[in-house]
């Protein structure tokens, strides 16, 4: 039976999901982690509930691939490598090359490894995992799918910023956004249940997970969208920041003698829900304390912005047919889905309270609702696993 | 007959406007400019439209003040100083002590000194323009008029960042916005031109000049702001960036070598529409080159920032009873306003586009437009003379 494996690889994990060709089931899914640092692990759960864990050594990302291959024959996920005929791989940073998902040959892998700049800790991690495939499973098809490539359709006035020009053509500085993929995955869910083509509609996705990022899907394309050069800007995330002056990162560097790198990471790091709440970055924990001061500003502030960047959206595209909630957050926080729903008001969005109580693929807005809300569960691997096939024209 | 003086004193500017108390008529109005520098000058401009211009040294604010006084009497505006019953003096940062305008005295003048890393380049000269009127006209009132007052009514949700908490407690690292004392002048001419009090309407204000920001006004008081720590964030200006992603900022400096001081400095005065176009940070210009690339993409980002926002906070409101144009771009470029009121038509605002056409204080909605859109040209000298008025107990 033909297979696909659907690889994300960050600088220190390598994440895997083997799907059948046939049926997009899942047929084993797992992940190596602490890549890299003397206490790694790889773990593996198969079809069946079957979990496994390892304490074992992975150097590296060509380490992991041997390990993954040699596993899934260890507990006959596979009988023999050749099974696998398609290796789909999750790339950070695409720029303005990618503009599709594609399959990577030698000169690509190289545009992979140039465009580092952009995502230094992820693009170098994801080049070495497809290079280690492509030397252990030679002749099998490698498929790159890149988070930025779905928002290679903004237009400029959406994508640059207000800064030089100069800096623009010389370094490529603009808006890339990010969760592309997951992105493309709920708008064809999206068009799906609301029974139209995705061509025919204007949606707003709001991704929000531990990074949390609004898109304005007009058309089927992205058409603007709140994460910036990089996931860093846009909505309040779980330890990001998003937006901010920058004139108070200078004021801040004097005050605390930081250098811009050193900004740059507790802006990454240590801001978001959990600086401001000062609790954690896990919107479930705040939750669970929202009786205290901190931790209602943050969930606060999380909803203001996301009410912020779908209004701006939906005046952009002069109105929208869906806002769908995916990721984590998304998905679960039933009561910041009603906030939010019920902070756009004045477009006609009618929630519906008891269904949204709920979670799972459905709408959670009353049927006169003049926009409507979806919660859609997002599925990268399997958009990753899809464009695998539709690239390298397999057949189920 | 007793006169009122507004004072706008800049790092190395001093504007000032002499007020009749009694029908706040303008009397005179001018400037000293390039103060501190070797070819400064000062220009004064009669009621009667006399225009004098004088090449003279003006080292400091002191001998600014003192050339003023001296030149009024000259030309037979006043006959004594004794006619001068008042002074308002524009503050730029009144951080979070300052929640309305005050009389200033010796603690106040200290605050506003010690307010100066808000606002390096102002607070300074401003304080040291009071000093000079204390020390020249004994007994008369000075009133400080902060930018930063009006914007004191926002809620936490709205003014802080997704950063570190103890940088608010510490610091007072917060958006304080600006503008503020513009938005309060139109605020009160359109809940006149509204025939209804400022404490039932909600209202955007669109100060658009070359310093540019986007104000929901909720009965009365700011309720958010698109400016930020500092006037740089917000929608793109003539020369300032508005929004970045702080990546973005750390990735060019390394390209460019810059520390971060430099790199603000760009951000402040030569990004914007100056740097998207490369031609020049007056919208005057921008339009009689629009047939170029760079200067379509500049005006067109510039009414994209200014939808984005206006949006948001009429989405933050749940609703708006109008939006008010004011401040050079604002007041006079009719084609902008046109744009901008189309791009709000999901909100069901419908433009008249005869009245639009022509400038001055007007509607330039339909009567049947959900939404109401407004010019009024700002008058922030007159809100001066006004809050010195109710401060001092002055009676006409």
């Amino acid at each position: 039976m033909d297979k696909v494996l659907a690889i994300n690889s960050g600088s220190s994990t390598f994440k895997f999901k083997l799907f059948s060709l046939d049926n997009e089931a899942v047929l084993a899914e797992g992940m190596a982690d602490r890549v890299g640092l003397d206490d790694s692990t790889f773990n593996v759960e198969l079809s069946n509930g079957e979990k496994h864990m390892a304490k074992i050594p992975v150097p590296d990302q060509e380490r992991a691939v041997e390990i993954l291959l040699n596993t899934l024959k260890e507990y006959h996920v596979i009988d023999d490598f050749s099974e696998i005929v398609g290796v789909g791989h999750r790339i950070v940073a695409g720029g303005e090359y990618f503009k599709d998902s594609t399959i990577i040959d030698e000169t690509n892998l190289q545009k992979i490894f140039d465009l580092k700049e952009y995502a230094p800790l992820h693009n170098p991690a994801e080049g070495n995992g497809i290079k280690a495939f492509m030397k252990l499973l030679p002749g099998v098809p490698e498929v790159g799918v890149f988070d930025t490539s779905f928002h290679q359709t903004m237009d400029p006035v959406h994508y640059l910023y207000s800064v030089p020009y100069k800096w623009y053509e010389d370094y490529g500085a603009r808006k890339y956004g990010a969760h592309g993929t997951s992105v493309r995955y709920v708008t064809s869910r999206a068009a799906e249940m609301l029974d139209k083509s995705a061509d025919e509609l204007k949606l707003i996705v709001c991704h929000l997970g531990s990074g949390a990022s609004i898109t304005a899907v007009k058309n089927g394309k992205s058409y603007d969208t709140s994460m910036g050069f990089t996931p860093l800007a846009g909505v309040t995330m779980s330890t990001r920041s998003g937006d901010v002056d920058p004139s108070l990162l200078q004021f801040i560097m004097e005050k605390e003698n930081l250098s811009m790198d050193e900004m740059i990471e507790i802006l990454n790091h240590k801001s978001g829900l959990l600086g401001i709440s000062g609790i954690s970055p896990d919107m479930r924990d705040i939750k669970s304390h929202i009786d205290e001061k901190q931790a209602k500003l943050a969930r606060d502030i999380f909803k203001n912005r996301i009410i912020r960047y779908v209004s701006s959206y939906i005046a952009e595209m002069n109105g929208a047919d869906a806002i769908v909630f995916t990721a984590g957050v998304g998905e679960h926080d039933q009561d910041l889905r009603e906030s939010v729903m019920k902070g756009l008001k004045i477009f006609g969005l009618v929630p519906d309270i008891e269904a949204n109580k709920e979670n799972g693929e459905k709408f959670i807005t009353k049927i006169d609702s003049k926009i409507q809300a979806l919660v859609i569960p997002t599925n990268e691997e399997l958009m990753i696993e899809r464009d695998v096939v539709r690239l390298a024209h397999l057949k189920a």
